[in-house]
């Protein structure tokens, strides 16, 4: 048997746990030392009470023979389908539910949406970028190109002629900048796609913390249905990391070579996967609910407060950074022309505050660092107090 | 952007639509009918009570911040796979929990794990064959080829050195059979495979059904572990089918051309995969409690003497079967020379009974019909008096 040898060329990502590693050894070496942990992606917040009440209730359906739930539809359940059509069209976007995949989370999706296309495809992806995107890829040989994300750009690279790909992957808000399209430059995007015969896939893992005006959907550009897919999920808006939930919007008008994405997109669900947990399904609907909607909004408002705490952290010492208004993430500048692990070191020395290097995310990460406003209030606060006291000229 | 034409290969697959359709149709003509429903595959008894207080204890930790539970580990929780590592050495097979990956199901795991193998494998499966193991592969264009499993060789075919291939697909005890291999059998295979430098793929979904002395583990063959993948899951076992959750046992002894498979598939459920929902987890654990085992093994018992029952029917109407020994399918020869479709036809107008045609699985199918042993006892027992009393010569 032949195993699939590109898995060698895809690269050993040691981020995540190199920034463990330095933590660990710093606390070993100065117990008494308070580290506050600012570089976490992952929600804090417990599930919203409407949700909670909605597993429980599942749960005791599965107990008994009358309510028991076998197998169900593998894209999800018709209840669940139909909440998220109407979170769409109260946004002003009407989709059938045929177009609308539940799945066990936007990560899931995110690698295996790429069975629908060729191995001869080129790829487009930003960089600094979600390694996801280019892991997936390089796993079955497919060629990566890189857009640039950079500070002239405000992190938001547009079309370029002379770079056309097959495959593009918008992120927006973006993971890790923060910066969010508006609906003018995805009609921009949209364009080239249409005109250059490319899909796009639309990350929108973190729309629920637009709040300006940014775009919240690609389908906000009514042609988007023509060349885009978008990968959604509960993770961040209901605070899923742990249940899993998402789902994936694939458009009956993708039709490429005469082939229908949204037809192959079924068939590979249905053949490669099972469908959602019938109690994690009752839980995510529970979050489109009068009681759910404004639970979750709570949550979302403690989140955006914290974002907000570390952007007027920022203001006030003169450091300039993108997000913190649209998404959790506050992507900063090094100052001092530190790289982004001599400022992760120094923020870890000196006020015991971790967050994550922007050198991790790609080449035009190096020199930025990456903040999370997923840690609680006090936390939040306190590591401002310090980065305050440190970097306030 | 080119799509994946490979999908083009897929044979639409009608069976159980059609199933549907027949039905549907006799009951609209037939009202007052009562209809026995044999063909299932799904199981109908609610989750046993240590599930699902395990599950409810889960929700309320999830409605707590300081029990809360984000981003599990992609490949389970330590809790549950320590717990299979002893499912699996109560019958004396050494495990280590690296070996062991927990998914949301087998059905998943059987069509994902094929991103560790090249495209240029070919692959044997067998005929009558569960479809999943046919579609998976020729959505990526790999060459399937088949193996005859026969009333002759009771459904179980061995190593025919005039077949080789790269990849070959053991099922047992086997759907839609219900043959199931003995240790010796599988001793054969695992030679033949060492021999050829060929990879397992053994699906033992059905292990649980296992009472008499048949193998339950491709890996009670000691050698296995440098040649087999084994899928298995919590879905017959424990009535997982809507709950959703498997597991894969990946050696770290199978290494192919100096690559571990074992940290390929780590490195493409970190990539492709975010792990189970915790509250699934949780239920699943709660499986191998000792007040679990016991509420399992009663769901089980209800499951064979339905089995059984069927079994006895057919024996007292004189009509070869395999299964419904180590199996909750009885697979049996249409009588009279039917085809799979005329005894369906037959059974519907006749008695109302509904089983699967045979022919649907694979060439070898036709002749051959489907009961399956999920239905209630009161349906079963119905069922069997009316089987007897319409085949009973």
């Amino acid at each position: 048997m032949k195993p699939n040898y590109h898995y060698k060329d895809v690269a050993e990502t040691y981020l995540f746990s190199t920034v463990a590693k330095k933590v660990s050894e710093y606390s070993s070496a100065n117990p008494d030392q308070k580290i506050l942990r600012m570089g976490i992606g992952d929600v804090t917040l417990p599930l919203a009470p409407a949700v909670i009440s909605a597993m429980h209730e599942a749960v005791d359906e599965m107990s008994k023979k009358e309510t028991f739930k076998g197998y169900g539809p593998e894209q999800g359940y018709a209840f669940l389908r139909e909440s998220i059509q109407s979170y769409y069209a109260r946004r002003g976007i009407t989709l059938k539910t045929e177009e609308i995949f539940v799945s066990d989370g936007a990560k899931s999706d995110c690698g295996n949406i790429l069975d629908l296309f060729d191995a001869d495809n080129t790829v487009l992806v930003p960089d600094p970028v979600y390694p996801v995107y280019v892991d997936t890829n390089v796993m079955v040989g497919r060629k990566v190109s890189y857009m640039q994300a950079t500070a002239e750009n405000g992190f938001l690279p547009m079309p370029d002629e002379t770079k056309k790909a097959d495959i593009i992957y918008l992120c927006s808000p973006n993971n890790p900048t923060g910066a969010a399209y508006s609906k003018d430059q995805l009609q921009k995007w949209v364009d080239f796609a249409l005109k250059n015969g490319s899909v796009i896939l639309y990350d929108a893992a973190y729309e629920c913390f637009v709040t300006d005006g940014a775009a919240r959907s690609i389908f906000e550009v009514e042609a988007a249905k023509r060349c885009a897919i978008e990968l959604c999920s509960f993770s961040k808006t209901a605070g899923f990391t742990g249940t899993r939930c998402g789902y994936t919007v694939v458009p009956e008008e993708l039709i490429f070579d005469g082939m229908s994405l949204r037809k192959m997109w079924l068939r590979r669900q249905t053949t490669k996967f099972n469908g959602v947990s019938y109690i994690v399904q009752k839980g995510a609907a529970a979050v489109f609910t009068e009681e759910g909607e404004k639970q979750i909004a709570e949550n979302l408002s403690y989140y955006r407060e914290n974002a907000k705490a570390i952007a007027a952290c920022m203001d006030e010492c003169g450091i300039p950074y993108t997000g913190g208004k649209n998404s959790p993430y506050i992507w900063l500048q090094c100052p001092c022309g530190m790289t982004s692990w001599e400022f992760f070191d120094y923020l870890l020395e000196k006020i015991q505050v971790v967050g994550t290097p922007g050198s991790g995310f790609g080449k035009n990460g190096e020199g930025y660092f990456r903040l999370t406003a997923f840690a609680s209030r006090e936390t939040t606060q306190e590591a401002c107090d310090r980065l305050k006291a440190l970097l306030k000229q």
